[in-house]
């Protein structure tokens, strides 16, 4: 009689509560991140069982990374660095270790950077004796008064901070050392048009250019993350083109155009042809989407990667809006990739025909 | 009788045109251009009535060589590279001729170009020998495979054109050399917290860079041009900032930051403090809320000047559709500037109380 007393008392507050249709406990914010190793003509029968698996479990590593500093509460930017640094320091994409070679036959690195909270940014462009030059963009961005650091002068700024000067053979690769000598042929080859490549161009040799370009831009890494707080950040870190010559620089180093994030839109990093990447400031517009047509991220994702296309251009995107909704957005036939959302199955892909979300 | 009846006969027609209500003879499309000498706190109490009388008729000389351009039927690109040419080969601006000094005391230009019309684009970023940046900027549009040079390889392609490489002497004034030395003093007096400019900067050390990076930065050069065949096309050139170190590059020679064209939506140039023009993606945000917003350039001009401020940043832009409307917006106390469009009075201006369109 006293149990049943007291069951019905304590049953008494939780009818009251359904009764007043109680608020649920808050649901966790969302958190993760999405990481790209490049985009291109990645197909499957070009590619070994062997290599693939070495893909795929290099992008699981820099994914799982990532989302540990993100799972124990750390800003979405140091989620950005833990797991670019990792795809950086592997050899199979093309940024840190295992960049491609220029038409001088070293390496040359762009990266940048963005905190989607403060909108600060930070960017190098052409160095050459730098680790993990995510890193040193982000010392520019707060650790300098400048967004764009560009040559010898960023890496007299990195050792004024006490950064390690590598040799360039270290970042050299034998892999990339033969893609030069490829490209260096096919630009001598009788009659080959590609041999216009960073030259002049008539209108004709554009098309040649076209499919040469396209073979030789595997690889850019970078990612997009949004931390426990709410915050967004993306970054970007590359090698650029094999055989570039005239200093060229791409989007990656380029804010707006391979790197962007605002909490109040989204966090964006860009791989492809960078030169029409910058021609439609492709991170911008997929946030001014978001920001003034209320667009979904994946709409606004696919919505400019179709004007790259337009332009002629390829390559694709990453793009993680603030709510957790992730795009993996690319025209090229594959882009290396993979995500991991709180409450969400893990995604790890390279072809076409995979998730692109 | 026989002419009466002659006029009544060359009446009729013009009865039945009235009648029918006929179409009036299609009116000449606009066309014209906007220029800028650079934005910042220039006062009248700080202007001599002889320099001011300077930078008017410079300001209406290079205006005057882009509207000819234009009014005998020439692209819009010609125009802004006219224009732009005048305003380098000044000594007044902070452009090619007379650019401030870096901090090694040499003279370092950035430049880009875009044409609205093919969205193609071109930059260079950190030349010490070429006299024109904006041409060369426009050469890597149209004879590179590429969007953005820089450094030393930008130089070996323009002289791979054929450019003459100018001693770095040419570009550098008394003027210019005194201003670095007020830098560097300003940098070395003890107690002065500007001494951080360019180095690492701690929160506290923010407000007094601000004020002293403001007085630093008059002259940046610009244009924005619209052609009787509707197309437009935008472009800048500068020398950055005085005392600049570690190759900093601003928004100058960035697409989407310091220009954009678009025949869609506008032309834009910017100028100001560029590291806050890079993190708004200035050019680019005007011509998106265009786009997605249907905003009149000028109501897009001074939102994106408006979040501009916000950031802390100051400066200006100009920016013109492809109906002939121009804005010209500054938070800055003032922008050298100045427009002509078809049909409508020429406005040269410089402070803040005088026209902005």
């Amino acid at each position: 009689m006293k149990l049943h007393h007291l069951s019905l008392l304590l049953a008494l507050p939780a009818l009251a509560c359904a009764a007043k249709a109680p608020n649920p406990p808050p649901p966790m914010p969302p958190f993760g991140l999405g990481i790209h190793g490049g985009a291109g003509v990645i197909l499957r029968n070009e590619m070994t069982p062997g290599l693939e698996a070495q893909y795929r479990a290099k992008l699981a590593e820099a994914l799982a990374a990532g989302y540990a500093v993100l799972d124990r509460g750390g800003p979405a930017l140091d989620a950005v660095t833990a797991a670019i640094n990792l795809l950086e320091d592997s050899p199979l994409f093309n940024a840190g270790k295992g960049a491609v070679l220029n038409a001088d036959g070293i390496c040359e690195l762009d990266a940048s950077i963005m905190n989607g909270r403060t909108l600060a940014a930070g960017a190098i462009a052409g160095v050459h004796h730098i680790k993990n030059p995510i890193n040193l963009a982000r010392d520019v961005m707060e650790k300098s008064a400048h967004v764009m650091l560009t040559g010898d002068g960023a890496e007299i700024f990195a050792q004024s901070l006490g950064y390690e000067m590598l040799p360039n053979e270290y970042f050299q690769t034998e892999f990339r050392r033969q893609q030069l000598e490829q490209a260096r042929a096919a630009e001598k080859k009788p009659g080959r048009k590609t041999a216009a490549l960073g030259r002049f161009l008539s209108s004709a040799d554009v098309s040649a250019l076209e499919h040469f370009v396209r073979e030789q831009k595997y690889g850019t890494v970078g990612c997009v993350a949004l931390d426990r707080q709410g915050n967004l950040a993306a970054g970007t870190s590359t090698g650029g083109m094999t055989n570039k010559k005239f200093g060229r620089v791409g989007d990656a180093p380029i804010i707006g155009a391979g790197t962007y994030a605002s909490n109040a839109t989204c966090a964006v990093s860009a791989t492809g042809w960078g030169e029409f990447f910058i021609r439609a400031s492709v991170a911008h517009d997929i946030s001014a989407q978001m920001e003034y047509l209320g667009r979904s991220v994946r709409e606004a994702a696919a919505t400019t990667i179709a004007k790259v296309g337009k332009l002629g251009g390829d390559g694709g995107v990453i793009a993680l809006d603030a709510k957790g909704n992730i795009a993996m957005e690319f025209n090229s036939p594959g882009m290396y990739r993979a995500a991991k959302i709180s409450g969400l199955p893990e995604t790890v892909a390279i072809y076409g025909d995979e998730a692109r979300h």
